[in-house]
């Protein structure tokens, strides 16, 4: 599997960002296609206390086509454009590719 | 769930740190008691081309007590130590939970 992962540093008005994120652009996400699964974290810490980061969110594929497909069809390109509005300034995107995956205990 | 996040920028030499991080950092921290989950992936790009990142590990533990009791471990303090010697300057931590958890289209 491989992933599309979209990290955001934390924004001035959280509560703001979390309704914006999670109503409206976490549903446009979940359209893209090829999608398998989507998580999304809160970033809640650090072992040094604080953390710059304030959530993570990623989007597995099944390999690389697949994902750039899906960044590439209208509906990757419709998120993409959303989180230009309002999140340009603090998020990082990345390509990610499993090298250990999933492992139970 | 919630997770233990290490995201390492890009070393000198990526050779040399795949090595040192799947042969002797890895199998410490899957010592970790209390480990769920662990996955591992290269960062390989990013949407503008390459990404200043490499890797991200990413350690599931059911609850943030669980997490910050493996961290605390003999274990934990030993995995700690290790990637100290190795990625000190290159790795950022953070603790995260998980708000959209796995989810299959």
């Amino acid at each position: 599997m491989v992933k599309f992962i979209a990290l955001y540093k934390k924004p001035a008005n959280t509560a703001e960002f979390d309704k914006r994120y999670f109503d409206e652009h976490l549903p446009l996400a979940n359209k893209i296609p090829g999608l398998k699964r989507c998580e999304v974290s809160h970033i809640v810490g650090s072992p040094m206390g604080e953390s710059e980061y304030y959530l993570m969110a990623e989007l597995y594929f099944e390999n690389m086509d697949a994902l750039k497909a899906g960044m590439g069809s209208p509906e990757g390109k419709a998120a993409g454009k959303d989180v230009m509005m309002f999140a340009k300034d603090i998020v990082t995107f990345m390509f990610a590719e499993e090298k250990v995956p999933a492992h139970s205990k």
